[in-house]
């Protein structure tokens, strides 16, 4: 029985958008969520409470995502020892590498893991997050490799169909 | 009993220096640690037969170092749905920006945990290895809070010492 | 008779609009082209088989096209010594300069050829396939010819359509 | 009667050789400092408590120092209302691109005053912490009309001994 | 009584849009603004006589926008010693990177207190005037504490928005 | 028997320690090759002569390097449709990254096979050289085949000797 | 009596809608103009006999546009020892920066005077060869003055119109 | 008889060094230079009127060289119609690419011409200026002429020499 949970953390509820599918991709694998608004610099306290109660709460990983300076990822593994990833947020005007290299130049002693800018990157944080919880979860690891497949097949059929659009011609 | 692994994989000898760091890191919390030279684009059928048989062997997490164009840690990611760790070297004229954006910037479907250029990233690459294994082993929990600790008082010890220096004149 | 081809290698579907026209300008030279759809990273197994037995088809250049990451190119060259043309795509927050630093930063013994960022990339990798086959094909070396002086033509007539405009104020 | 003073807080004890002249000038125009190291990351309680207790320690200028992801001036921020001054440090493989982004980048809200990377950032942020104090204290405005006429002189000075130079060839 | 003042420099009119947001928050905070469109290149005998005659008009802080080469506020820091705050606007080809350097980049004895590009830079601009004017003015103060808690509130709501959206799927 | 030629065109002498390993790599093939030192910008009317009389002269391949601007591989183009691989320089303030962009977007219709800055492009891009005349020369895929299998036993070798290293302790 | 001319050379005609604000200016100073579409790269041959006999049919100064590698302001300074001014024309996946690196960068002995990227850039090329015409044509300068005493009455009339809509509500 | 002048102002003495190679060429094309250390920043007044009497004293030619924000020749070309050629320095964290936007990026109005960073870029600002003068003094384009010869000649030679060696192995 799961009771494990990944928690995505998001600065500003306008980020919801590049992380939804984060939060979807997360369901398919049937691993339970939770989703809160804390701001690193608006809300420090609660951000602090509630990464210093996490593990009693069950929480296993940190997704955070945030965009400009994005500090939360860091913010919040300055208060835990569970594995955090962060997720750049394309906005304003650098359109997120500002927020890629705040979450990947962490200095020693304090790692994020990043992933790539904007929805990819929130696509891969809850495949890393299922990955990290599969090593504890077998079944998790069976739906892995089957998700592999998936894209194996889903691959191989785009393939088939532009090789046929063009035979055609 | 602990007989997972780690495997620290690098393109070319010459990261070696930046990944030291690492690998005592790693060493320092006990964690068994499987060093190799492996290069995507010059030996890629052997990274292909060590990533398959990585579960196998007892490996659970995975460090990639590389510099320039850096794809290894995406190779190996192609291969297995066991974390990867990418360490983004200094190398060439770009120093570690283009390893950084090769490794971050990966296609949804395959996550790779990018960590900072250079020996930040691989010291922090080694935390974030026990971060991951410590959600099963429960004595690295304990160890990563005794390393967080030391962090502290380090820091305090420093700010202790420039105050008094300070004082002196 | 002419019976060698060109490979063209797409990451994802989504890279077809910008590799279409990479696609007729080969056909506008009369080369056999051959248009797969074959992930590096999500179906390395396929590229890998395609690649090992792409002499014995008959292909003699490879273009591969990926955006982000970009590790197509790189991973054709590691299985073989055939001339490799990389396009980097534009996709993402990074609008392709990941993927040109991606494609262009290879580590020595590995060369990818690597050509403009998205359409103007795409279609000179045509033309670069076209002057590498025209080594050993007179006639496309004629063809060529040709196609300079048409391009000639077309930006004289671009030059006096414009001066004319002008003239008539 | 002057009590106020000006907080420089550095992320590590390396930051000091840069910090240096910022201490030194604020100390040429007799402005208490209180110099500290406090790691945003690391030493995230001391930070919110130092933070927290500024004000009744008549502390009325955050000046603050880090390198990489720089998330020292924002983390203060965070805690107070009074301004904060953030100096970029020259570290790692990025020197100090990442720190001034991480800094300069702020959301809506929480301002952080940012200045250029390294030892010219450091001196003007002693002279910005100096203005600032300057509105309430009129003495200190004199001062900084005196430093400004030394500039005045030091570049005249210059450029005597400059063109005196060339006259003789 | 507040009689002191806020100056807003903008180099264009065009600049407006970005900083009325600047302008909108200064008044939520009833503090006396002046707005001028002075070009630093454009109109130079202008600035400095606004700038030379300022602190007798009564202003204590200059918030400068510009765009491009964004010399504005520096060339006002050259003629005053009351604190000159920068924001770059987005503009042109380069989407106001071209700005913040300009802009922070200053060289020793003449800061810039430089913030973010565009809209949530032109909003941190009016809460740093506030910082800097509430050493002096206490009611302003207990303003920026009543505005910080109204953002904890805000991202607070937020909060429950999301996840009461989340709950009913 | 071989006597088609390849061509480096260096545009300065300086340039000729970072190409000097490709002169080197190509000898190795025993490929017959041209140095030339030749600028597109001082001396354009003997490029134009050397490029317009090439073909007769036997080149196949030209191999252009250049620092900062970088005209040289495109201004080569210009005049010929043999294959032109670009080496960008590793020369003044920029290190090379305005040599990678000058060369490498290229406008459609005139390709400059680009490869990596400094040393390991001037590698690659005899490497390119050897694997473009070898569609047309059996027995210089025999030599890259070999040249394959020297790197993989080069990278095994070293892979060896690291581990055997951390055996020892 | 004016017969000196300036010389507009764009590469492509798609550059046109960028550079007619610089015929414009240069009309409006009653500036004979020639505009010529030429290549650099596809009609090497034309472009070197239009430099060559430049000087004889009165042209003073060349403005050139280019996007991308921009070779085309260096490639007439090549033929020429008339001033050369380039336009970095935004274009393509990177904006112009491409442009702008691959003219400014130019090598010693071998000038471009290189303008903003876009249609700032345009106008300002037409000023600048104004500028330098007006060297020897004192009418010019006083048109220049005109231009600027313009200039001012145009911020100072935004200046008006904005504070008037303040003062307004 | 020439008496026309050219005016290579430096903001800090500092960057003479970079600057010498510029007034050499000049010399060399004996060009009659006034050298100055005035800075943007630090000595407006004096800029200012230095600007504003600068005809009157037969400059003809500005060349601006300042490093970081590098708004000097902005604040030249802000009090003349004169000619101003900005020359970006390698200095600070950045190496110049701050001076160079700064330089380059001018507003509509108001041109630099900007040239290279560093010494080539010194050199070239020289050659632009002798290139401006040469308009209305005809012996200054005989030297520019001979000055081009030169530039060939000793490419040839380097050409020789190299292909010398390479002929003796």
């Amino acid at each position: 029985m799961t009771v494990t949970k990944v928690a995505i953390i998001i600065g500003s509820d306008s980020d919801w958008s590049t992380m939804e599918p984060c939060y979807q991709e997360l369901k398919g694998f049937d691993i339970p969520v939770v989703v809160r608004v804390i701001s690193a610099h608006r809300t420090p306290e609660k951000l602090r409470e509630f990464v210093l109660s996490a593990q009693k709460e069950g929480i296993e990983v940190f997704i955070a995502a945030a965009g400009m300076s994005a500090a939360l990822p860091g913010a919040i593994a300055a208060y835990t020892s569970l594995p955090v990833i962060g997720v750049p947020i394309i906005s304003g005007a650098l359109q997120g590498i500002d927020s890629l290299l705040s979450m990947v130049q962490m200095p020693p002693g304090m790692p994020v893991a990043t992933v790539a800018i904007g929805v990819p990157g929130a696509k891969n944080a809850a495949l890393l997050a299922v990955q990290i919880l599969a090593l504890a979860q077998p079944e998790l690891g069976e739906a892995l490799k089957k998700f592999k497949r998936n894209m194996v097949e889903s691959v191989d059929k785009k393939d088939q169909v532009l090789q046929e659009r063009l035979r055609r011609g």
